[in-house]
């Protein structure tokens, strides 16, 4: 039973994250599941609802993620990093279509991943605090350096933003996550006499 | 003469940043200067004239900065991140309050300001690409890394944006250069086996 439920919310993923939420039907789902509009009926009260089971599910491998980097005790840098890796591959795994139409047509949903995200985002500042302890980060309150990522990040994943500029979702976070993570390092490269 | 008309134009300038356009008057301008109002109203047609002088500026030291910037042969890397502190100062210097006021009253001069924005901003994909070519920046393409830093800039210097984090325009300026031109640099320290 729970296997069905499980089935249904993948299948959601897959033709979401390929169409769109606004194009995708029961019907369609059905199909594709070899599986009954009566019998997704028993899980979910409609589309909305496998939406939201879909946001859910990656929402918990987020959260997943960062738990796993804030309980590794070594090296913060590293796991900060990998962390936002990681979840840049969640993010992208979920598709622009399917996060535009969320964004029309789903606003309590929407809601939801902008609380979300701004609470898991502190992680950041905890992992930089931590490796500032360590003296591996200088001169940057972790809490501004997390604020420039999260503004940066949101300025830069708006749709009109990315189709003005042309470059993909994945570009742009791969550059900005490997901006930031070698940025915030001490920056002992740029000491005087230390040639480039 | 010409001496008058400068005189006027650094006044304001001071005027301007301390208490912003709106509540700034010609009176306000000619009692600081000692001058009589018919006297300023010789060489401008109005506040609006004189803020645009102002501003123009400021455009203009931001051109010399950058120009001196793109004419510097060896260091691409120093003389752009010595090009965006010195162009922070300069906009820094134009108070938060000033700028706020003439996005809301003088739209023509703010659009004036965004292109000059603009057009200017590509001077640090250029540089970006010699420092590239001289092996300094790895994988990352030098548009991608200057919309990077021109996005996260506009983002962050919105009012909004900054009375929400209560973090100041030079705070935040400050720490996006230092994490953007060290992490632009090729990040020999995230290799593997490099112990941090």
């Amino acid at each position: 039973m729970e296997d069905n439920r499980l089935r249904i919310v993948q299948a959601a993923h897959d033709l979401f994250n390929a169409r769109g939420y606004k194009s995708v039907t029961i019907s369609d789902l059905a199909d594709r599941l070899g599986m009954s509009k009566k019998t997704i009926y028993q899980y979910f009260s409609g589309k909305e609802e496998i939406a939201a089971a879909v946001i859910e599910g990656a929402l918990a491998r987020v959260n997943e993620i960062i738990d796993m980097a804030e309980s590794q005790q070594s090296d913060p840098l590293h796991a900060l990093q990998d962390a936002l890796i990681q979840v840049k591959d969640q993010i992208t795994l979920l598709g622009p279509l399917f996060l535009e139409d969320v964004q029309k047509y789903l606003p309590d949903l929407w809601q939801r991943i902008e609380q979300h995200r701004a609470e898991k985002i502190k992680f950041i500042e905890r992992l930089l605090q931590r490796a500032q302890d360590a003296g591996l980060v200088k001169d940057i309150e972790p809490r501004l350096a997390m604020v420039i990522f999260f503004e940066a990040g949101q300025a830069l994943i708006r749709p009109d933003s990315l189709s003005r500029h042309g470059f993909s979702m994945v570009d742009v976070l791969d550059a900005l996550i490997k901006i930031f993570c070698t940025g915030i390092v001490e920056p002992k490269i740029f000491e005087p006499n230390v040639k480039l």
